[in-house]
Protein backbone atom coordinates (compact mmCIF):
# COMPACT_ATOMS: atom_id res chain seq x y z
CA UNK A 1 0.00 0.00 0.00
CA UNK A 2 1.24 3.28 -1.05
CA UNK A 3 2.05 5.85 2.02
CA UNK A 4 0.47 9.04 2.52
CA UNK A 5 3.26 11.40 2.55
CA UNK A 6 3.60 14.84 5.01
CA UNK A 7 0.70 16.54 6.66
CA UNK A 8 -2.60 17.03 4.85
CA UNK A 9 -2.66 20.24 6.50
CA UNK A 10 0.61 22.03 5.69
CA UNK A 11 0.88 25.57 6.47
CA UNK A 12 -0.89 28.73 7.53
CA UNK A 13 -4.59 29.67 6.35
CA UNK A 14 -7.54 31.25 7.57
CA UNK A 15 -7.65 32.20 11.07
CA UNK A 16 -9.93 30.51 13.40
CA UNK A 17 -12.97 33.49 14.82
CA UNK A 18 -13.12 35.02 18.02
CA UNK A 19 -9.48 33.93 19.52
CA UNK A 20 -7.73 34.60 15.78
CA UNK A 21 -5.36 31.54 15.96
CA UNK A 22 -4.02 29.77 12.83
CA UNK A 23 -2.18 26.25 11.99
CA UNK A 24 1.49 26.93 13.19
CA UNK A 25 3.01 25.86 10.02
CA UNK A 26 5.29 23.18 11.88
CA UNK A 27 2.98 21.44 14.22
CA UNK A 28 3.31 18.02 12.53
CA UNK A 29 6.98 17.95 13.88
CA UNK A 30 5.79 18.76 17.50
CA UNK A 31 7.22 16.40 20.10
CA UNK A 32 4.20 13.67 21.65
CA UNK A 33 2.24 14.84 24.76
CA UNK A 34 -0.18 12.37 24.81
CA UNK A 35 -2.41 9.90 23.42
CA UNK A 36 -6.10 8.96 23.48
CA UNK A 37 -9.31 7.63 22.09
CA UNK A 38 -12.61 9.16 22.38
CA UNK A 39 -15.26 6.67 21.78
CA UNK A 40 -19.15 7.40 20.99
CA UNK A 41 -20.08 9.70 18.66
CA UNK A 42 -16.63 10.89 18.27
CA UNK A 43 -15.12 7.00 17.86
CA UNK A 44 -11.34 9.01 16.89
CA UNK A 45 -8.08 8.24 17.76
CA UNK A 46 -5.54 11.31 18.97
CA UNK A 47 -2.12 12.60 19.29
CA UNK A 48 -1.39 15.46 21.37
CA UNK A 49 1.44 17.09 20.61
CA UNK A 50 3.36 20.48 21.97
CA UNK A 51 5.64 23.00 21.43
CA UNK A 52 8.76 23.34 22.38
CA UNK A 53 7.37 25.79 25.14
CA UNK A 54 5.01 23.22 26.15
CA UNK A 55 6.97 20.21 26.07
CA UNK A 56 9.05 21.99 28.67
CA UNK A 57 6.72 22.89 30.74
CA UNK A 58 5.28 19.42 31.08
CA UNK A 59 8.84 17.65 31.49
CA UNK A 60 9.45 20.60 34.05
CA UNK A 61 6.36 18.59 36.18
CA UNK A 62 4.69 22.44 35.67
CA UNK A 63 0.95 22.99 34.90
CA UNK A 64 1.67 26.56 34.13
CA UNK A 65 2.36 27.46 30.94
CA UNK A 66 3.99 30.06 29.38
CA UNK A 67 2.83 32.54 26.93
CA UNK A 68 3.24 30.92 23.61
CA UNK A 69 2.84 27.76 24.43
CA UNK A 70 0.55 25.81 22.16
CA UNK A 71 -0.82 22.28 22.43
CA UNK A 72 -2.22 21.03 19.60
CA UNK A 73 -4.69 17.54 19.68
CA UNK A 74 -4.55 15.69 15.98
CA UNK A 75 -7.67 13.34 15.53
CA UNK A 76 -7.82 10.93 13.36
CA UNK A 77 -10.87 8.13 12.43
CA UNK A 78 -10.50 5.10 14.68
CA UNK A 79 -10.23 1.87 12.45
CA UNK A 80 -9.52 -1.31 12.72
CA UNK A 81 -5.63 -2.20 11.56
CA UNK A 82 -6.68 -5.07 8.87
CA UNK A 83 -3.20 -5.73 8.04
CA UNK A 84 -2.11 -6.92 11.62
CA UNK A 85 -5.43 -8.17 12.79
CA UNK A 86 -5.08 -10.49 9.69
CA UNK A 87 -1.81 -11.84 11.61
CA UNK A 88 -3.38 -11.79 14.83
CA UNK A 89 -5.88 -13.77 13.34
CA UNK A 90 -8.27 -11.40 15.80
CA UNK A 91 -9.77 -7.73 15.25
CA UNK A 92 -7.40 -6.79 18.19
CA UNK A 93 -5.57 -3.55 16.51
CA UNK A 94 -6.78 -0.09 15.78
CA UNK A 95 -5.24 2.24 15.00
CA UNK A 96 -6.06 5.98 13.15
CA UNK A 97 -7.45 5.89 9.79
CA UNK A 98 -5.90 6.00 5.89
CA UNK A 99 -7.51 9.19 5.53
CA UNK A 100 -5.91 12.39 6.35
CA UNK A 101 -6.35 13.81 9.62
CA UNK A 102 -9.98 14.43 10.83
CA UNK A 103 -9.86 17.42 12.78
CA UNK A 104 -6.61 19.83 14.49
CA UNK A 105 -7.35 21.54 17.89
CA UNK A 106 -4.93 24.00 19.16
CA UNK A 107 -4.93 25.61 22.84
CA UNK A 108 -2.52 28.57 22.58
CA UNK A 109 -1.70 30.45 25.43
CA UNK A 110 -1.59 34.42 25.93
CA UNK A 111 -2.64 35.44 29.21
CA UNK A 112 -3.37 39.12 28.25
CA UNK A 113 -4.97 38.45 24.92
CA UNK A 114 -6.92 35.48 26.49
CA UNK A 115 -7.22 36.89 29.82
CA UNK A 116 -10.68 36.12 29.68
CA UNK A 117 -10.48 32.59 29.03
CA UNK A 118 -7.72 30.94 31.63
CA UNK A 119 -5.15 32.86 28.93
CA UNK A 120 -5.96 30.13 26.69
CA UNK A 121 -7.21 30.49 23.06
CA UNK A 122 -9.18 27.82 21.31
CA UNK A 123 -9.08 26.63 17.54
CA UNK A 124 -10.79 23.73 15.28
CA UNK A 125 -9.54 22.95 11.90
CA UNK A 126 -11.10 20.93 9.42
CA UNK A 127 -8.68 18.38 7.44
CA UNK A 128 -8.65 21.15 4.48
CA UNK A 129 -7.30 23.71 7.17
CA UNK A 130 -9.95 25.45 7.78
CA UNK A 131 -11.53 26.53 10.70
CA UNK A 132 -14.26 24.18 11.36
CA UNK A 133 -15.89 25.55 15.10
CA UNK A 134 -17.98 29.00 14.90
CA UNK A 135 -18.57 31.44 17.54
CA UNK A 136 -21.07 29.04 19.63
CA UNK A 137 -19.02 26.03 19.72
CA UNK A 138 -15.94 28.03 20.64
CA UNK A 139 -17.72 29.70 23.27
CA UNK A 140 -18.13 26.51 24.83
CA UNK A 141 -14.47 25.38 25.37
CA UNK A 142 -13.33 27.19 28.19
CA UNK A 143 -16.34 26.45 30.38
CA UNK A 144 -15.31 22.99 29.80
CA UNK A 145 -11.86 23.24 30.72
CA UNK A 146 -12.57 25.56 33.99
CA UNK A 147 -12.76 22.42 36.21
CA UNK A 148 -9.36 21.66 35.27
CA UNK A 149 -8.02 25.10 36.91
CA UNK A 150 -5.54 23.75 39.37
CA UNK A 151 -3.80 22.05 35.70
CA UNK A 152 -3.65 25.65 33.64
CA UNK A 153 -7.01 24.47 32.34
CA UNK A 154 -5.44 21.62 30.77
CA UNK A 155 -6.68 18.08 30.92
CA UNK A 156 -3.88 15.97 28.96
CA UNK A 157 -0.95 14.66 30.58
CA UNK A 158 2.20 13.83 29.33
CA UNK A 159 2.89 10.61 28.93
CA UNK A 160 6.40 9.31 30.06
CA UNK B 1 -2.24 16.73 40.30
CA UNK B 2 1.11 16.47 39.78
CA UNK B 3 2.62 15.82 36.34
CA UNK B 4 5.23 13.14 35.36
CA UNK B 5 8.55 14.56 34.50
CA UNK B 6 10.27 13.50 31.13
CA UNK B 7 10.60 9.89 29.74
CA UNK B 8 10.94 7.40 32.51
CA UNK B 9 13.40 5.59 29.76
CA UNK B 10 16.06 8.27 29.52
CA UNK B 11 19.37 6.82 28.26
CA UNK B 12 20.79 3.65 26.53
CA UNK B 13 21.33 1.11 28.49
CA UNK B 14 21.00 -2.84 28.31
CA UNK B 15 21.42 -4.21 24.90
CA UNK B 16 18.28 -6.36 23.75
CA UNK B 17 19.56 -9.88 23.10
CA UNK B 18 20.09 -11.17 20.05
CA UNK B 19 19.78 -8.42 17.72
CA UNK B 20 22.26 -6.20 20.62
CA UNK B 21 20.06 -3.27 20.63
CA UNK B 22 20.07 -0.18 22.95
CA UNK B 23 17.35 2.26 23.64
CA UNK B 24 18.26 5.25 21.54
CA UNK B 25 18.61 8.24 24.15
CA UNK B 26 16.52 10.81 22.20
CA UNK B 27 13.73 8.63 21.26
CA UNK B 28 11.42 10.00 23.30
CA UNK B 29 11.87 13.69 21.08
CA UNK B 30 11.03 11.84 17.96
CA UNK B 31 8.15 12.63 15.65
CA UNK B 32 5.32 10.95 15.66
CA UNK B 33 4.15 8.62 13.09
CA UNK B 34 0.93 7.42 14.21
CA UNK B 35 -1.40 5.97 17.11
CA UNK B 36 -2.72 2.84 18.13
CA UNK B 37 -4.73 1.11 20.52
CA UNK B 38 -4.71 -2.74 21.53
CA UNK B 39 -7.34 -4.20 23.17
CA UNK B 40 -7.75 -7.79 24.30
CA UNK B 41 -5.00 -8.79 26.73
CA UNK B 42 -2.51 -5.89 25.67
CA UNK B 43 -4.87 -3.21 26.55
CA UNK B 44 -2.77 -0.71 25.75
CA UNK B 45 -2.53 2.38 23.87
CA UNK B 46 0.52 3.06 21.90
CA UNK B 47 2.39 6.08 19.75
CA UNK B 48 4.35 5.29 16.97
CA UNK B 49 7.72 7.66 16.99
CA UNK B 50 10.33 7.92 14.15
CA UNK B 51 14.00 9.06 14.35
CA UNK B 52 14.89 11.84 11.05
CA UNK B 53 15.42 8.81 8.95
CA UNK B 54 12.42 6.67 9.09
CA UNK B 55 10.34 9.99 9.78
CA UNK B 56 11.56 11.50 6.00
CA UNK B 57 10.79 7.61 4.53
CA UNK B 58 7.66 7.96 5.30
CA UNK B 59 6.93 11.38 4.50
CA UNK B 60 8.29 10.54 1.00
CA UNK B 61 5.75 7.78 0.52
CA UNK B 62 8.10 5.46 0.44
CA UNK B 63 8.19 2.09 2.24
CA UNK B 64 11.56 1.51 1.71
CA UNK B 65 14.07 2.10 4.65
CA UNK B 66 17.46 3.45 4.61
CA UNK B 67 20.09 1.64 7.16
CA UNK B 68 19.73 3.72 10.62
CA UNK B 69 15.83 4.37 10.61
CA UNK B 70 14.39 3.54 13.63
CA UNK B 71 10.78 3.24 14.50
CA UNK B 72 10.14 3.22 17.89
CA UNK B 73 6.54 1.45 19.62
CA UNK B 74 5.56 3.70 23.02
CA UNK B 75 2.54 1.41 24.86
CA UNK B 76 1.14 2.78 28.27
CA UNK B 77 -2.08 1.33 30.03
CA UNK B 78 -5.28 1.78 28.38
CA UNK B 79 -7.17 3.71 31.06
CA UNK B 80 -10.72 5.68 31.56
CA UNK B 81 -9.45 9.75 31.37
CA UNK B 82 -11.40 10.37 35.04
CA UNK B 83 -11.07 14.35 34.35
CA UNK B 84 -12.18 13.83 31.29
CA UNK B 85 -15.43 11.78 31.49
CA UNK B 86 -16.47 13.69 34.50
CA UNK B 87 -17.00 16.75 32.42
CA UNK B 88 -18.80 14.97 29.68
CA UNK B 89 -21.17 13.14 32.25
CA UNK B 90 -20.01 9.48 30.49
CA UNK B 91 -17.34 7.46 30.97
CA UNK B 92 -15.96 8.48 26.75
CA UNK B 93 -12.47 9.34 27.04
CA UNK B 94 -9.79 6.91 27.09
CA UNK B 95 -5.99 7.82 27.99
CA UNK B 96 -2.38 6.91 28.64
CA UNK B 97 -2.10 5.75 31.92
CA UNK B 98 -0.62 8.21 34.50
CA UNK B 99 2.27 5.16 35.08
CA UNK B 100 5.51 5.37 32.83
CA UNK B 101 5.63 3.56 29.14
CA UNK B 102 4.34 0.11 29.95
CA UNK B 103 7.03 -0.66 27.27
CA UNK B 104 9.08 0.07 24.34
CA UNK B 105 9.46 -1.75 21.22
CA UNK B 106 11.95 -0.98 18.39
CA UNK B 107 12.97 -2.06 14.63
CA UNK B 108 15.94 -0.69 13.73
CA UNK B 109 17.43 -0.72 10.09
CA UNK B 110 20.42 -2.33 8.83
CA UNK B 111 20.58 -4.37 6.28
CA UNK B 112 23.73 -5.94 6.78
CA UNK B 113 23.84 -6.81 10.46
CA UNK B 114 19.82 -8.18 10.25
CA UNK B 115 20.31 -9.64 6.56
CA UNK B 116 18.41 -12.59 7.82
CA UNK B 117 15.50 -10.55 8.88
CA UNK B 118 14.67 -8.34 6.14
CA UNK B 119 16.98 -5.89 7.35
CA UNK B 120 15.77 -5.07 10.14
CA UNK B 121 16.52 -5.97 13.98
CA UNK B 122 13.76 -5.89 16.73
CA UNK B 123 13.94 -4.88 20.38
CA UNK B 124 11.59 -4.78 23.58
CA UNK B 125 12.11 -2.69 26.96
CA UNK B 126 10.38 -2.59 30.22
CA UNK B 127 9.39 0.87 31.75
CA UNK B 128 12.98 0.81 33.49
CA UNK B 129 14.74 0.40 30.39
CA UNK B 130 15.38 -3.21 31.06
CA UNK B 131 15.40 -5.44 27.65
CA UNK B 132 11.89 -7.46 28.07
CA UNK B 133 12.10 -10.20 25.67
CA UNK B 134 14.67 -13.12 25.30
CA UNK B 135 15.71 -14.67 22.44
CA UNK B 136 12.50 -17.05 21.45
CA UNK B 137 10.15 -14.22 22.03
CA UNK B 138 12.42 -11.95 19.83
CA UNK B 139 12.63 -14.32 17.32
CA UNK B 140 8.96 -14.35 16.44
CA UNK B 141 9.23 -10.84 15.53
CA UNK B 142 10.06 -10.81 12.32
CA UNK B 143 8.00 -13.69 10.89
CA UNK B 144 4.89 -11.69 12.08
CA UNK B 145 5.99 -8.73 9.77
CA UNK B 146 6.86 -11.24 6.58
CA UNK B 147 3.17 -10.19 5.00
CA UNK B 148 4.15 -6.57 5.01
CA UNK B 149 7.06 -7.57 2.95
CA UNK B 150 6.02 -5.35 0.36
CA UNK B 151 5.76 -2.57 3.01
CA UNK B 152 9.77 -3.13 4.03
CA UNK B 153 8.29 -5.54 6.91
CA UNK B 154 6.47 -2.34 8.50
CA UNK B 155 2.54 -2.35 9.18
CA UNK B 156 2.46 1.46 10.98
CA UNK B 157 1.73 3.32 8.10
CA UNK B 158 1.80 7.42 8.37
CA UNK B 159 -1.31 9.47 9.92
CA UNK B 160 -0.72 12.43 7.76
Amino acid sequence: MENPGAGAIASAGQASPIFDITIPKDYRDWRLISVAHETGDLNDIRAVLGNDAAIKTYREGKFSFPDGAIIARLAWKYVPADEDNKVFGREQSFVAGPQPIWYLQLMVKDSIKYAATGGWGFAQFDKNGNPSAGQAKLEACFPCHVPAKTQDYVYTHYAP
